[in-house]
């Protein structure tokens, strides 16, 4: 299949719309359009000459299972943090393996037999858990994003990071499963005026936030023991982590050890000279928690290379309010747009994939994705954002980004 | 939290019922029955002395993770086949390291820039695909479990394996992810006549499989790259594989090199000499592919022991048909049943968690489960099952597993 493809290519013109409600016209369309693209690649002999893997018997079966020596996918960064490379997946799943990762003093080594939850405060009973014990309890099972709100934060300013792992790594999506929180809450007893909660984890930065104890929290909130199938990863919070839908990463306290029920937030250092919202007339927005609605292009991104010809473009989009309900796709630098395909699975809270055919010719073209959520709230762009919010904030930016593709086809930062 | 826990269970009589759809019933009366379990736990001296991994810095970011050497949850088996340890696993993604393996000749490894995938026959264009190539297409991202239709092989006679590993480990769930078949289909045009597709592997047992081109399977049927978020994991398939979702393991072709459109099954020796259903009247029934309705109780299950007091009976349904809607506990060997709840996520063709709480008083008892799908179809009794498909069937058993409760706790098979 050449990747200059002539003639037959029925390009979607400047009004084209591929509404994400229409699968079935979207995929007449997408097949016409990929089956016209793929006319040069009836070359049959070409099977011939790969090499075959069927004249020798394979590996046997192992315990556990590794991934092949030619899937190199990996996290980027090190020491306290580490970035998912979004541009390398498929689907909406983070492999534990790579979700990000975010600690304030490394990932500590608990044995879980040797590991308790202490639930106390206002409450009429306190009690301990071990992790065994939470087992017991009717267990729950969600898929959920983690974004830590510090994602995308050099977008504040004028640095640009080259590839959406750099930019927008910082968020990844799994399954989760463990008990109810409000289940436990109920087994303690909440005493009159509970309306807060201190998460305290038991890493070596002690890392503790003040939990709202909303309707919606706890309706959502679950103590979790599982991730994807098995046990939390150790950077995951191994072997319980407090899980909070939607709100920031690190309100999701790992290695949880202790919550401590209250009448209002308990003001940790963790929620005063950190994870605070610095406003252009000084002031600090505080509980700040909720991950808005995000999107970004995954494929073609920053430091990838394209050629002319019909591209399939890609990418991600996540609220913490809820589903994603639309996403629109602009090859002009925000101009005109286009509704892309949302791929299933669409779940609340979850990484939702869109896509848009597109068939590029080798002029100059800014990418840019933004998408709407179940509330109706619509991703702006950088500069509504830092009209609002200055540019002295270090977290919750979620701005539309914008990737230029020069004549080269090289895809770059632009911010938007 | 004493495991013999006196006075004040609300334990469910022999008629108690705890639908599946009153959720808040359910968790109303989980809470009180577990509260009530856990007076015995409110000493909070306990956390004193668990062994203080604060006060230490932890590990550094990796590249990519691994899990807690706690953690040592692992396939059994060996050579060409390995199965999945479904009393260890949470929620209802199975980890890729921990999908059960099946194969007939080894695992090739197969480099996958030079891995082809060649579509010919009753077609308009034949045509080669590289991986790259179909990553052009629109994706396609399903949870399906696959099971091995050899899967509980043993309870058509009397042979009774030890665990719930052993007996039922050969299915697996996972996000896939890749292109409907029906738009490669359209994209080599499929001729008059064009009712059957041989899929072939490109292992070295050529494993080879005809599919017949129903309207389902048209509609489900993916070419899939990606598992679990990210690329197919070498014993699934990778770096290409079929996946037909509610039909038995061996016709989704793994490490996928060929689809041939006919107008007739191509009878291979997987069709003819393995893979059909011995009836008691010596014929074979031949081309069974979908996998019926299954439920199975992990936990407690055999080779595991349990203790008087409340237990929180737990297992896994699943079926080829599509969503389970009900799933029913017997603790008196099917005399009487009560309705589990299911645990979100209840996705069709996925593995979905039931539990129910027990409270164990020392007597032998029998544990059963038995599942109904959305067809209204209930999974039969093992009596039942061979009384129509004799016992000569190696492959499609799907009767009811029982677990029997010793007087000492240990729980072992006796089949049902």
């Amino acid at each position: 299949m050449s990747e200059e493809t002539p003639g037959r290519v029925d390009e979607p013109g400047p009004t084209a719309d591929v509404p994400s409600w229409d699968r079935r016209r979207f995929l007449a369309g997408s097949a016409s359009l990929m089956a016209a693209a793929l006319i040069g690649a009836a070359d049959t002999s070409e099977i011939e000459r790969t090499p075959d893997p069927m004249r020798a018997p394979g590996a046997g079966a192992r315990p556990y299972g590794e991934r092949s020596p030619f899937d190199t996918a990996a996290r980027s960064g090190g020491g306290s943090l580490s970035l998912t490379p979004l541009q390398d997946l498929h689907g909406i799943i983070t492999p534990s393996s790579l979700h990000f990762e975010r600690h304030h003093n490394g990932v500590p080594a608990i044995d879980p037999s040797r590991h308790r939850l202490l639930i106390h405060g206002l409450v009429d009973r306190p009690l301990v858990f071990t992790v065994e014990e939470l087992m017991r309890f009717p267990p729950v099972s969600r898929l959920a994003f983690i974004e830590c709100s510090g994602n995308t934060a050099q977008a504040w300013g004028e640095e640009r990071n080259a590839t959406v792992q750099e930019t927008h790594g910082l968020t990844s999506t799994s399954e989760w499963t463990g008990v109810k929180l409000s289940l436990l809450l109920d087994a303690v007893g909440m005493q009159r005026g509970a309306t807060w909660m201190l998460a305290e984890g038991s890493d070596a930065a002690a890392l503790a936030r003040s939990v709202p104890l909303t309707d919606e929290i706890l309706r959502d909130a679950l103590v979790c023991y599982g991730q994807n199938g098995e046990a939390l990863r150790p950077e995951q919070g191994y072997p319980l982590r407090l899980l909070l839908p939607g709100c920031e990463g690190n309100i999701n306290v790992k290695w949880l050890r202790r919550l401590k029920v209250g009448a209002a937030p308990f003001m940790t250092r963790w929620e005063t000279a950190k994870y605070t919202d610095l406003m252009p007339d000084g002031t600090a927005y505080q509980f700040s928690l909720v991950m808005e609605a995000k999107s970004v292009i995954t494929r073609p991104s920053g430091g990838q290379r394209i050629h002319r010809g019909v591209q399939l473009i890609q990418g991600l989009a996540w609220s913490g309010r809820g589903a994603i309900t639309q996403v629109e796709v602009s090859v002009d630098g925000g101009r005109t747009w286009r509704t892309a395909a949302l791929q299933e699975p669409i779940l609340p809270k979850c990484h939702t994939r869109f896509h848009w055919p597109w068939r590029w010719d080798g002029r100059e073209a800014i990418l840019e994705s933004r998408c709407v959520d179940e509330t109706g709230y619509r991703q702006p762009t950088r500069r509504a954002l830092l009209a609002v919010r200055g540019s002295e904030s270090r977290y919750h930016f979620n701005g539309i980004q914008g990737w230029k593709i020069e004549r080269d086809g090289t895809v770059r930062n632009i911010h938007a």
